[in-house]
């Protein structure tokens, strides 16, 4: 660390090299490298355009910071840990490129308006990639949804068979917790794309800057309208941490359905070997990975939102150091929610196969249409609550006699009730039941084709 | 514990006392009352509508559901432990009243849509409340921002002096985040409401429902789309306790602010005696405990998001009992947000006094005009990184000196450069350097009062 | 809130009540009351020991918090909103009881080492009932364990079937976790059980007090070296409710396990009616929601553990009143261990029963001995990792033919490796080979009997 | 990824190669190569001692790991992402370096048992790195400590001035609250120290191991004593996070201190220049990053705890792939400790210096000598709430006459009440005032002297 500070000059001693390491961000802030060399980019332009640097200074400002990409991308330019932060290592190139005028880019700009553009330029681009990538999840969702309109799936809730379901229907679900992500995260953007470049160190400038120039050079939709919280908002890394928690709660719980389904008590699907791995020691093992490292990364993002919230509980105004704990978290969980999104994709559409004769024995197997007995008394006016009663001694006897309903006789339905008819065993059939269903967001098989339809215009918008 | 359970025809002997205890959700969810009626009295209304009980068995439901809440209003109707939950208080006390037609009530119904048709409705009660604590909030703040647009104060970064300001604009600071605080309920809110009645247990139902007629009866915007979904999504729960943990650091900020600002050393603020508390032994102290509590209290709300995402994660579909854990931290997290609201109104409003002698002195005590003097000079062309570290040079032998930037003579000035004129002493008096950050959202006076009329604007809406 | 604060007199003005609301802890901290008194007994002890007041003033005082005791077992003392705080409605009835002596007990003594003192009279308590309550449960896995040494169980990784286990063996796993608890809580206790009494507000008292004299007095092993240190350190609820946590964490665990278990899927157990509830409108369900509400609870009381992290990060020395805030987090945490430690030791006693015939059949139908075919091998010369690879094939080759290991024919064996003999087939027999894996602390039946025994010493201690 | 996975006979195709990235953890794993290369050195060398290989196989196996552990430390052993963990990457080079007897390693092996050492063996040397660490954070402390036994510094409750104090009495608040971390530390270690190795993949093993020999090699206290615990256990790693979270409280405490009287406001120290760092825009600017920063990390800790706990939540036995997520976590939250703790003794060693002069002045210009005033009449026979309120009053009217307790005349102050007596000056002048609060463990200079004295004896341990 013998480089010295850009703000060293009322400093009379040098940085203990500890303590610059402990500072540097370098080693993670790189990552909003050409982000910040855009926004520089038409900081440069807007000095410019208000005439406090020339036009000539401009262009070479513009074109040095052009080169510093090229650099960058070319793997010329990597600044080291001495360079303290991406902004610093930067102006310091740019000023060995262009000469002095490489000293006038701070001019009426502060690192704290600076790191903050960087910042949302970046979040608004991961947001994009990410609604994308759940568009892609929902597409996969859909494709097997319609093949699987009229292939049954037991339905559970407390994990205990409860009635029978449409597999599309069940995986329709999934549709709308990301609907509800993709549209959430739009929600986030607004709140994110707002400029703060121009707000200065915390409290604007003196000079005769165009806060709406910049922005809109750099296709933000708003300007921060109060310098001090343009600095200090971290908001938007929270909220958008807070939507990221809940992808991964909705992939959590998908990934718990494929353990279970996988599971040899289940054998709901096959995993294949595209996507699952084996164990070191047990030669028989085709081991779910993808999905438990789902779960397991859930707790992650969690981690991050919590972390993000705690930097932030009472901070006074403006910009405190402690901000700078904002990437790292904000990085990991962008990163995480992507692998993730990728992998359950990879998984659903070519990773695992749905046994389709397993879930058709499955859903005959068991006292799941037992609502439905009580249903069709209710329907012949016996009130809910009495035949719902009535159906629950029926269970009670059938399970100690060995029997499943559709195995009592037409004489003995009709000691339980007079009501019932031969129609009875139709009625409790599994396509029945489940066809039944009819009702709007209902399994019904109609109700989910239109469903598919309906969700297919949707991710079309 | 001596009343059979609703659900007791399939089970041969009792719950075990302590398990009943440990299941029964009543001693919380009573606070649901008043929103499992009116759901209830829609659903009948729906049954009648869609020909599923007669019109007069609609109407006696619906009295005797309007009876339960005028016993409850008075204190009549208590139900105790054994009720395990309020669904079933309500519905065995209907039972008593309309006798045998109460049994209709719970068709074409589960709890699993009825305690998430409460629930949402109470939620969005609860938002529509605390956005109009928000904009009680902002006015107090307008109000004081209002007289006090030329009163100077120091601004800080990293709890250093860094700039003055106008004192009016550090505090549209929060009105800004409190904005954001208003609109982010209002995105929250369209996903709260949404109804998901007639989602039955998981799965519809068989009956010819009309979820868009409930819907439309108890003003939902729209109905849940898949009933796997409307019965097992909590998204708009731990949404909210982010819109609440968001608004908590925002107050836990302002509340470090007052803090400091009421301490011995800052003494920016009096604290009046309305608002503050003593000691039980020290007889001088005048203690902030409403901004301690506050900041405090953040912890508390955080720990609700927290335990409801961790509620969710890896939850197979569709219902949990999981869920019921849901409740008593989100009626925590809106009791907490809207106290604190409450009483950091109060607070502003009544509590607190700014000393604007105090605050007058303060500014023209060190040197947050160094901005000043390097932009004076990058103003008159010299590059603004060699400006920045000339003064960074003078300020240095300033404090050797003992001196501050406005004790320099015009000779002093002009041996650090040539370029200092006898204008610059003006350039640097506290007044003209806030005035003179007049960039769009800067502390500038005529942008503040801009703002200002802004936001009175805004919350007019 | 008519009552004058005790602390009024630097106060012209009265609190306004909305604040006086807001501040006031005596409706979660009259849970304190006992240990409040008690301590405030042994603090007038030690004024009269050290001659700070008389012996009669001293047992005035001691009689008058008697009778207070009392006064509130009986319900006659129920101190209103208005009292502020347990510690003040204690000294006010105190005063009334036994006339101005009483205003002698808050002498040497400040709320801030009080409080610290209650709340660790308080968790003392609590913990040894904990670690009471883990004991019972241990006694519950280990009567179970003790029957079923040799029922055998699938064991899982990543939830696929890996090797079969003794169920003894599955069950004390549990055993050991929660013996680590009940260590980690004794942990706890050592540095719960230290006296904060005589810090005063934080500086320590002028009066010739004697702390070791009350430690004696209220059990107590240390006492606090340093006074700012003892009136604002709260590690000691931190500690406690991550030690609660990880109790939670194994409940959780076990809880999925359970819920697994009583699946249709998995028929692992049956759940009795004591501990399992229905469904309003299915009815033939049987539910298990003790251990979905444990697994729900779980993520309360991280929560809490989160909560009171959140409220001490960065708190300046010594006492603030953000520590009012460490109350409600703890007693809930407190409260949800206890209830869930119950629940789920009376479901294993009484509420659920292993099927053995299923588990038996269940340990029979896989490839879960595939590992001891790789073993045979590897016992017999042949390099562990070619051995396992040639039975990857094998497991390959059998899966494609419908067969499971034991009914390949000895040819068939001998062609895979010549080294298999007629021995094989007694080797991958379930009960085998769980009795072979008879290394310390593995599933051999051997090594679990001795474990249980172990554990019954364990426990005796 | 071309290399085939180890474990790929059983399987007929590749891994998706987005999948063999998502599932690989050789890019953090390979932090733990030394430790799982001194663990396989333990395992050969037990399987020679039970004669399951022969010790000339033994011998090659011990010194091929040792090869590449030679090649690792001069970077010619660089595994790439398609090694898919660091186990799998020593294997296959063991097996390059010593021919098929490197197949053998892993037998009577898991990588559930090894991974479990492995990270045991990592955590084991951090914490006793960590251990040390906070010893030489002590030192530090005690060292200013001593030189600081007479410095007075204002006492604060509620950031209010409450009384005054010795600074090294201040200081050592840190002490204790550091040696609790030592030793809880401690209590952790105990927990750490527990050998996995043997337990398999999760049941034992059918080889005759030794699992107390490899745990002698590598120095474990203990075995697990149940396998299932053993490869699932992570409570360690969790007990770890805690413990670190309490170190970062503490360290954020004294961070937010140090931070408060770096102000402008408080200047109660001086940064010096090796720990401080500038502004990229006001040259003025001397900012506290390394405290900021050390605030800010807190919330990073408290994430990661946060993490695992709830990547623990609900999970099965025994190994999950969710538990591949404990290192990153853990590895981090090490890693912040560690830089933590050194750069806070930096602080405190070398970056500031307390600037004794103002604080002599502070402590003498407000009224937090009142208590004294109050324990005055107290000492003299007046119940001390009467003597509180007195005081109270006293404050209230010296603060409107614009002066201090000492400004009072001796006939003003007995005309408050007749008690008072010309050593009233002596009474509450600030040093009288800090020596009289002698109680044990309070702020009195012979206190302090002690407990200094005794705080160099505990940590001489």
């Amino acid at each position: 660390m013998t480089q010295q500070q850009t703000w060293s000059q009322r400093f009379e001693s040098a940085l203990h090299p500890a303590i610059a390491l402990f500072n540097a961000s370098i080693n993670f802030d790189i990552e909003l490298i050409e982000y910040d060399l855009t926004g520089s980019q038409a900081h440069a332009k807007m000095l410019v355009h208000t005439g406090i640097i020339s036009a000539e200074e401009g262009e070479q400002l513009v074109t040095g910071l052009e080169q510093i990409r090229q650099e960058y991308r070319q793997g010329q330019f990597q600044p080291g840990i001495d360079a303290e932060d991406v902004h610093f290592a930067v102006e310091r190139r740019l000023t060995e490129i262009v000469g002095d005028v490489g000293k006038k880019l701070h001019t009426a700009r502060s690192r704290n308006d600076q790191v903050g553009t960087d910042t949302r330029l970046y979040l608004r681009d991961q947001i994009q990639q990410i609604r994308g990538q759940l568009r892609e999840f929902q597409q996969v969702l859909l494709d097997i949804a319609e093949n699987n309109v009229e292939t049954l799936i037991p339905g559970y809730t407390h994990l205990q068979r409860a009635q029978p379901l449409s597999l599309a229907h069940h995986l329709l679900a999934y549709f709308e917790m990301t609907q509800r992500d993709w549209e959430r995260l739009g929600d986030v953007y607004r709140r994110v794309n707002i400029s703060p470049l121009g707000c200065g160190a915390l409290a604007g400038t003196t000079f005769p800057i165009d806060r709406h120039y910049t922005a809109q050079l750099l296709n933000f939709d708003h300007v921060y309208a109060n310098s001090l919280d343009g600095v200090s908002d971290r908001d938007f890394a929270i909220e958008f941490l807070c939507a990221a928690s809940l992808i991964m709660v909705h992939l959590s719980r998908l990934s718990e359905e494929v353990i279970l389904w996988a599971s040899e008590e289940f054998r709901f699907i096959t995993l294949k070997d595209s996507c699952a791995t084996g164990s070191s020691i047990m030669p028989q093992k085709k081991n779910p990975d993808v999905p438990e490292l789902v779960r397991g990364k859930t707790g992650r993002v969690f981690g991050h939102l919590q972390a993000m919230l705690v930097i932030m509980k009472g901070l006074p105004l403006a910009y405190n150091k402690d901000l700078q704990e904002d990437k790292e978290g904000l990085f990991d969980g962008v990163n995480t929610v992507k692998a993730c999104l990728e992998a359950m994709t990879i998984l659903l559409r070519e990773g695992l196969e749905f046994r389709s004769q397993r879930l058709n024995a499955a859903v005959a197997e068991d006292f799941s249409n037992a609502t439905d007995v009580a249903d069709y008394l209710a329907a012949r006016g016996v009130p809910f609550r009495e035949a719902y009663n009535l159906v629950g001694k029926v269970v009670k006897t059938s399970i100690a006699a060995g029997k499943l309903l559709q195995d009592l006789t037409l004489d003995e339905w009709q000691q339980i009730h007079p009501t019932f008819a031969a129609d009875i065993y139709d009625a409790i059939a599994p396509r029945t039941v489940v066809a039944a269903r009819n009702s709007y967001g209902g399994t019904g098989f109609a109700q989910v084709s239109k469903a598919i339809d309906h969700a297919r215009n949707q991710i079309r918008e």
